[in-house]
């Protein structure tokens, strides 16, 4: 059985999250039926890892099987055939035989947008969150830089199903503003659940005011699941992309 | 009785354009929607100018006449209150007694966007046309700088329902990339029905090569109407701005 390493690009408002579930219209739901639809086989199909109901993706990475012997380029323009317009495969790669998608991801990035408006804005509301408070860049991103290299992240993250280790290794947390967007970026190799989205939400919390650079570090120093600070909304969270190494879709810009 | 400038934001995908009509839902039927609410009058209320179905404005204006004695400020709060998310009122101004949005506006300028894309643009759709073509700016760039000027438009818009002047004087027009985007700008102090989109459609032509500059130009010299080119989709194009002298928001960035 051949697997195909499949670059996924969507809109996650529509959806009840990434992950395929029972009478739940769900992003693998749709690229299941598309693959369904194009080979004729019921393939199973995994994710790098799964996206909550409306985070969007610009490259989630997903491994079709299939016995079929159509090049990958096939699946590009064939799975777009069948797919919805808020879901799209923007590349397509052979994989090694066997290759594990999950547990070969050498680097996770996230992306969040903030847009900072005293008024609602209707042609950016489904792309960012928007803040009506000016938020301290220079406050979040030295928070942020607090967040770097190894730590337990319980105090970012929700409580999880099982018992887990919440060590996490940070590589990258930045905080910029670009006009009125205000752009958080996190790397990692993997970040419990909800975790960027928690994290966020405390350094929104820095941004404001509300919460000391202190006070923030002190949840790394004595971590109790999610205590950090509210779920930032879904609509402003990004999978912007997954590194493999080597690359499996060639090198990305 | 007091006439309210709006500065009002849409996003135009949902709507049967900005003019109101019977049993359609459009832009000016829910602002008077929420003016009603507000105010409890059936208020009159105009704007400079329509946009058509799918077309999204970041700065329509309206004005609204009202005998409330509400600041300003108090309609862009209070008429949000009761919009719906993709349309919002940005800023509210005092106009003097009688002031005529339509016929006092000094420029109207319009953008439209494509992204170039070999596959479908899931996070880009609602906001460009999507291209699968490269698309050649230099060529664009210097057909459009033909339209500017005096010229009869009358080969790059819409037949129109009443006899009409044709003549219209374009004070810029201007194509560029920044990265995957190509961007179109346009300002004049009116337009024809249509004339951006069809203009930008058949700037697609030329850039696309299937059009020569030489024949784009000799639309200018020989105008029938419609002829020049098909219409751009509307999900590309804004009416970005339009200006007053003296500027009646205030000096808008």
């Amino acid at each position: 059985m051949r697997r195909i390493g499949l670059l996924v690009e969507y809109e996650g408002t529509g959806y009840h999250g990434s992950q395929r579930q029972a009478r739940q219209d769900t992003i693998e739901g749709r690229v299941r039926e598309a693959a369904f639809a194009l080979t004729n086989e019921r393939s199973r199909l995994v994710s790098q890892g799964r996206t909550d109901a409306g985070v969007h993706a610009v490259g989630q990475v997903m491994a079709l099987d299939t016995s079929t012997e159509h090049r990958p380029d096939v699946f590009v323009d064939g799975l777009n055939r069948f797919l919805p317009d808020d879901i799209a495969v923007k590349a397509a790669a052979e994989l090694p035989e066997g290759f594990d998608v999950r547990r070969r991801v050498s680097c996770r990035q996230y992306r969040y947008l903030v847009f900072e408006s005293a008024t609602p804005a209707p042609l950016i509301r489904r792309w960012a969150m928007v803040s009506d408070a000016r938020l301290d860049i220079e406050a979040m991103d030295e928070a942020a830089h607090g967040l770097l290299g190894e730590h337990d992240f319980a105090s970012f993250a929700s409580r999880p199903d099982r018992p887990t280790n919440p060590t996490r290794v940070m590589s990258r947390a930045d905080v910029w503003r670009k006009r009125n967007i205000v752009e958080f970026v996190f790397e990692a190799t993997a970040f419990l659940p909800h975790q960027v989205r928690r994290t966020v939400g405390a350094l929104l919390e820095v941004g404001r005011g509300k919460m000391s650079g202190e006070r923030f570090r002190s949840f790394l120093e004595a971590p109790a699941f999610a205590t950090a600070g509210p779920s930032a909304p879904p609509q402003g969270l990004y999978l912007w992309r997954v590194r493999y190494e080597p690359p499996i879709f060639g090198e990305q810009p």
